[in-house]
């Protein structure tokens, strides 16, 4: 069964995106420190820096990180995450992750703006849609192929399936630091934990992986 | 050497106190709901309770339960702790805590009106006092006698200290809920890792142990 999934790095005061970017420093410092120990993991080096070395840690957070990428059939990420916001102006922007985006499934944007559709030989395919959370997903499901759908982000678009309860597993990585300013994932979700079994997880590292998962219908 | 401490139980999204609170019900469900895996201890049922029939939990959340009374010598907490801002306007008010305060130590209480001090058979002694989180940690030290200081809270009073570097060691018992309001433990504390190592811990009850011990100095 298609299952609807979230993964998030937030630090522990629940900011899952930074502001301390600058044109020298595009992800920014703060971004660095709060996903070191996802980008540190053996999966990520292989999956998304394409690095075979099998270099990389192997412990709880490698495990996190493979579940990342497990039974995806499709993702939905809002427009920042694509980087309209930035490049919007350019047609021929194919979002940051050069000819071979990690997902290797379809992937739909939420625009107001949608364009044509964007191939890429790995199997990824970029599709750019208006839509609500709801009718969005319905969309990602059929081209999932009874694969997972996996919200992406940013953490606004997250929220947004969150608060209309269309997420079935959320997974949040809390590193160790207090951010004090980005987006707040938690805005807005009191009592999200009606509904789903929460379970936590310590990594050496110090992150904790906090897992929402739906309770099966009764 | 005396340390100052700090042991606060949160919510997820970081709330330490509750906002749902009743003439019926006057520490609310959401305060309830925050302290269940403390109060099931039996270091709490023995300490707080008073029942010493060897009940409660004795697993990870008695550990740190039990931590939080090893070595006290005195407590700082705010004026809405010991209850000011309900009943300021009673003299013989005596704290809520009955005529077996938990605490047997002395308790400075910060508020800009002192009364006069008051002392219980358990060697309770609580002491009123106007001033800067430096000076009333002065006063502790003081009244120590080489034991640790705790500051109690409330969550504003606990940020006082730790804006200004004063605590050594800081526990938070974060339990897997959101309540989207209260007191935001986390406002304004952008950095506060620096200088500490953090370590966490999961509990099988479903909450977090976080631990901030303030590095030696080098």
């Amino acid at each position: 069964m298609t299952r609807v999934r979230v993964d998030l790095n937030i630090s522990l005061d629940g900011f899952a995106t930074t502001t301390d970017q600058t044109p020298n420093n595009p992800f920014g410092d703060d971004w660095g420190r709060l996903t070191a120990d996802y980008v540190a993991t053996r999966t990520f080096r292989e999956r998304v820096l394409h690095m075979a070395d099998g270099s990389g840690t192997t412990g709880v957070d490698d495990r996190y990180a493979a579940r990342y990428f497990e039974d995806l059939g499709a993702e939905i990420m809002g427009a920042a995450m694509f980087g309209l916001h930035l490049h919007g102006d350019d047609p021929g922007w194919r979002g940051w992750w050069g000819e071979e985006p990690p997902f290797r499934v379809p992937v739909l944007v939420l625009t107001h703006a949608p364009r044509p559709p964007i191939h890429f030989e790995n199997g990824t395919r970029f599709e750019f849609l208006s839509a609500t959370p709801r009718d969005a997903l319905a969309r990602a499901k059929e081209l999932a192929s009874g694969g997972d759908v996996r919200i992406g982000g940013g953490p606004t678009t997250v929220r947004a399936f969150l608060r209309e309860g269309l997420v079935d597993s959320l997974h949040v990585a809390m590193v160790p630091i207090l951010l004090g300013r980005g987006e707040w994932l938690w805005q807005g979700l009191r009592g999200l934990e009606a509904g789903y079994r929460v379970e936590s997880e310590t990594a050496p590292s110090g992150v904790t992986h906090l897992t929402f998962e739906r309770e099966a219908a009764s």
